[in-house]
């Protein structure tokens, strides 16, 4: 038979080769580099047969995919080394009962029903003999077993997992099973692929948590216990993981909501429902006043709108049928529904409609905060990122079909100028389709319409060389959609900003505007939020700045400790200079030592923490720490001040350090 | 028998005596001056027998109380001048049925089952007709008759309504009739009082209006027609009346709100429901700017939060039972309750509770422009006076019992200050108290908190000598408040201002804070809204500014008006001048006649009209209209430019003219 090789050569190999034996056909040097196989795109071991006519690819150190047969074996691995542990601590290995250990990303875990709890301590014990296994190079045997044989191999060892994964196969299904160090090592029932042997593993591995999981994840089957593990190609790989863990850990927006005072949730109130303290307020009007500014230079108007309304909107909107398993429930009293808002469109198509509109006021730009409400799933839920409560930096784009493609580019232009000023480098645009099996179920029944709006977003994107992706199954129920997918300084990915399509809500609504030539037309809608949600943004970008916000975003700019009581005066007289130009400054004013005062600011990562002595009162001079630029003594008042205020005004990332001062 | 006079002398009268002979008594000439008489505070009239010991009172001209018997004797003879003119007309007398006409604010009307329906040219006929009947001078006669009698003779009238209303009548009740004119002129069941003859009623009344009426209000009964009228003791009074309603209803902020496109209601969205219009938003928006302002001067902190929550919050809070009939129902899903929040306090609660506090904190004072839900009554909703979404300038001040009395005083400078800043003079503080038998009805079951909140709030504004009145059963539940009713410039009240002392919320928040003695101790709470609701309050300056709104709250500040197209280009520069300092100006680029384009302006009310033709583009000025300064030509656009900046930036109710022109 033949195997078809990357570069399309054909190669002839034995009938029921393995990938092994293909390595060898090609050289001897390959042979012994091997690690595993793509057989016809898939990933694959060396032990398993390759079938006529496929296409195969020997995999080696220098290819990336080969990892996660390494975290598969680790898995055998690891469970090799509990039973190992068991064994030795005296319990019988029957006792020690298997369930899966499947791959996941970045890692493997491991489900196992074991006679003790595991502690955190053991977790290096077994990672030593995980090492120790590694080190024997034990070579692992793929063979297979008749379905009858199998099932009482396991019944006889007493593991109902393994009993249950054979019965739930299908009578004909092949049941393949991988040994490692021979019949005294260690035997699972397995689909591969896996290694050719321990040795071939990367030491770059870490056994990481343990925790509960519930077999097949019901929670009326027995609680086994699993234990997770990660594993690198490279230490730097490795390195870099784990500290991004821990980052993640340090940065996490709902520890550092907490800790900074930025918002809080309360029980009474319910869940995904947060509450905006003082200090993340400050935030929220922060991010309002930018895109007010932003979006006034773009030319929107703004608008205000109820947060609730009679049903008869969200029927003719569509968002009723739908959207309503999105939607709190109805309201009803005098035989009239109510539904609290998922979306602000329907309220400004009504104000797009409350006088009769010319083509001279198109493109019409109305913008809101508007404050939607959408139930989401409660397990979905997440601090500020998934919530309950979404205020939007929402507004909805009026205009000709001729106007279509000059502000869909600017509203993608005023993403970007987002981005640079948050200094968000990473960013996918994604181009979200119907998919005409949704058709009149999740999206609007107009096929050729959503045919239409979708190849004008193609030609924008494709015209304009904006980079994206496509994605079918993912539009809006009223049209095509680009959503903004950006990656944080730790890694983590969230969908930021929307621009979307509407072809199907200005007729429902039956909008128009009288055009040039005198006949009425119907206008397009683009709905669009470049800064998403107040929430989602406040929690993107606590952990974006590890809670280090630029001054002009940070809730207090200066915290101001004087030495000493006799210092209060000044201190007092520094705040006021502060304030007269709108720097959010405040005096610590308690009777705690200095370091207590200045570790409290550190805390709450105030950016500037003003220390005011003797010196400085005499000579009319601050000293100051800061979180964003070299440490200063001795800086006059007058200059500190004016320093602030430019930085601020300018909303800089980076501070250019203070002159330093005439001595 | 003896009555008492107002000096408190006692006088001997018959037994029997009316108010006429105890007029007679004291003097023939107080006799024939007189009026009415009140006896023992209550309006009566001449004819009226007096208890013995009575105090009693003779009303001339120059009393003020009196003017409600002309209002009363003008609806007879009104109904005489009805009957009358049916008469000549050639219906039967038979046909014209009387129901009731009572005195009401300002006037009069009577209710009326005619045999055929009055138009508005009836009016002047009806009311030379009544002239006549004043003119002839024809005493009243009141007399008594049995039940029986008084039931035959309307019987036989054929008047359903008076025989309804005897029959509704204690069995012992007397029943009294007046008479005018004899017994061929006008005689009505009626408990009076009156005026002695017609020829007492002033000159000064006049028949405004027709309506109709169900008899008793009821909808299944009979529609009657109402003839509405109005009479006042003086020409002035009834100018000032008649020039009052024309100017409310030029004012109305209904019909300004749509002109002005402030706001608009739409039936989708439902009753009480307003949306902001991009103009109305502007004024929005200037106004939290200048709440945000004098809040931030005055110690406040702002924070956010949610629109709906569980009802356990609003159990907690005491919004349940006592307040859930003003609230929308609720949404229930998952088996919880959610309910749109009627109030911002509790969130506030919330957010005071989500760390330890300490006195150093106190007074917090924590700030939300935040938008309630109230169900009001479909019939009681009135454009954006009375609605169901209302953004309210909301806060609420935690303090301990020592600083209730600075704080308290606080928020009151601050509604002087913006009723100064707005031009309102007249108002009244009211000091509404709770009343002991809603005491765990409609108020909280705490008897002794409140009467010792109540004295508080009456030391503070008794002991800073701040004029109020005070106000039975008008408190909110959790304790007693001052309200603010204004009044407009044409004479409308409204409540807009509101400073609440709440005891009982706190407690059941269980909200802390640690003393300076280290005890742990119960905050009292403000709750306070000094400019109302955003509603409100621009409803208010719509009608009180006539739409002339200050520059600095004015949606538009400049129209600009290029005389020709070859005007556009400057008049495009002026634009971006103004914009930079962040006035708010508009060019109209319509290929329109001028005078067009300014009558458009005016309509809008836009403070300043720029006209710009070839003189103003070479010279580089600006000529302009003002609705609130003289206009000017030739002015230099820098100065111009600075000029309506510093007039915005000071918010002038006035402003002062612009320096004429070099020549």
């Amino acid at each position: 038979m033949q195997v078809i090789l990357p570069d399309g050569t054909k190669l002839d190999v034995p009938e029921h080769a393995t990938g092994r034996e293909v390595a060898q056909a090609i050289g001897p040097g390959l042979a012994k580099a091997a690690l595993g196989t793509t057989v016809d795109g898939r990933l694959s071991d060396l032990a398993t047969v390759v079938p006529d006519g496929a296409q195969v690819a020997i995999l080696t150190k220098r290819d990336d995919a080969w990892i996660d047969l390494a975290r598969h074996t680790l898995a055998h691995v690891m469970a090799q080394a509990v039973g190992e542990q068991m064994t030795e601590e005296g319990y019988d290995p029957g006792d020690v009962k298997l369930a899966i250990g499947p791959v996941i990303e970045n890692g493997f875990y491991y489900d196992m029903d074991l006679p003790r709890s595991l502690t955190p301590e053991d977790l290096p014990v077994l990672e030593a003999r995980m090492r120790r296994i590694v080190a024997d190079d034990l070579p692992l045997r793929r063979f297979e077993l008749p379905r009858e044989t199998a099932l009482e191999r396991y019944r006889e060892i007493g593991d109902p997992y393994k009993v249950e994964l054979i019965e739930d196969l299908p009578e004909d299904a092949p049941l393949s099973f991988y040994e490692q160090g021979g019949e005294t090592g260690f035997t699972d029932l397995c689909r591969g692929p896996h290694l050719p042997s321990t040795g071939k593993i990367p030491p770059h591995f870490k056994l990481m948590s343990l925790a509960g999981a519930y077999w097949r994840g019901d929670e009326r089957r027995p609680m086994l216990q699993r234990v997770y593990g990660v594993a690198f190609k490279t230490k730097e790989e490795l390195d870099l993981h784990l500290w991004r863990l821990e980052e993640a850990k340090k940065r996490d927006h709902r520890k550092l909501g907490q800790q900074l005072e930025i918002f809080t949730l309360d029980d009474d109130i319910g869940p995904g429902l947060p509450l905006w303290l003082p200090r993340g307020t400050v935030m929220v009007d922060e991010i309002e006043k930018l895109a007010k500014e932003m979006e006034r230079q773009a030319g929107y108007q703004r608008v205000r709108s109820p947060h609730l309304s009679k049903e008869d909107l969200f029927l003719k909107s569509g968002h009723l049928p739908y959207y309503e398993h999105d939607m709190y429930p109805a309201m009803e009293l005098d035989n009239v529904r109510y539904f609290v808002k998922p979306m602000n469109c329907p309220f400004h198509h009504k104000i797009y409609d409350a006088r009769p509109r010319s083509y001279r006021e198109l493109p019409l730009r109305l913008a809101e905060y508007g404050t939607c409400y959408r139930y989401e799933d409660s397990g979905a839920l997440m601090g500020l990122m998934r919530v309950r409560s979404m205020q939007m930096n929402d507004a909805h784009i009026y205009c000709t079909e001729e106007q279509f493609e000059a502000e869909f580019l600017a509203v993608i232009e005023l993403y970007l100028a987002y981005f640079r000023l948050f200094g968000i480098d990473e960013y996918v645009m994604r181009f979200s389709k119907h998919a005409p099996a949704g058709l009149g179920k999740k999206y609007v029944d107009e096929p050729e319409l959503w045919l239409r709006t979708e190849a004008m977003v193609r030609k924008v994107m494709v015209e304009n060389d904006v980079p994206h992706v496509e994605a079918e199954d993912e539009a809006a129920f009223y049209g095509p959609k680009i959503d903004v997918q950006i990656t944080s300084a730790i890694g983590r990915e969230f969908t930021l900003a929307t621009n979307q399509v509407d072809f199907a809500q200005p007729r429902r609504f039956g909008l128009e505007y009288a055009a040039e030539d005198g006949t009425r037309k119907t206008p397009l809608c683009l709905h669009r939020a470049p800064l998403s949600t107040h929430e989602r943004l406040i929690g993107f970008l606590t952990e974006h700045y590890a809670g280090d916000f630029p001054l002009w975003l940070a809730p207090e700019q200066v915290r101001i400790v004087p030495i000493a009581d006799r210092h209060l005066g000044y201190a007092e007289e520094v705040r006021a200079a502060l304030d007269a130009m709108d720097v959010r400054a405040e005096v610590d004013g308690r009777s705690e030592r200095m370091n207590a005062k200045i570790r409290d600011a550190e805390l709450l990562k105030v950016p500037y923490t003003v220390i005011l002595g003797d010196r400085e009162e005499q000579d009319r001079v601050v000293s100051f720490r800061s979180r964003q630029e070299p440490e200063a003594k001795g800086v006059s008042l007058d200059v500190f001040v004016r320093h602030l205020a430019k930085a601020r005004d300018e909303r800089a990332g980076e501070i250019e350090p203070i002159a330093a001062p005439a001595a």
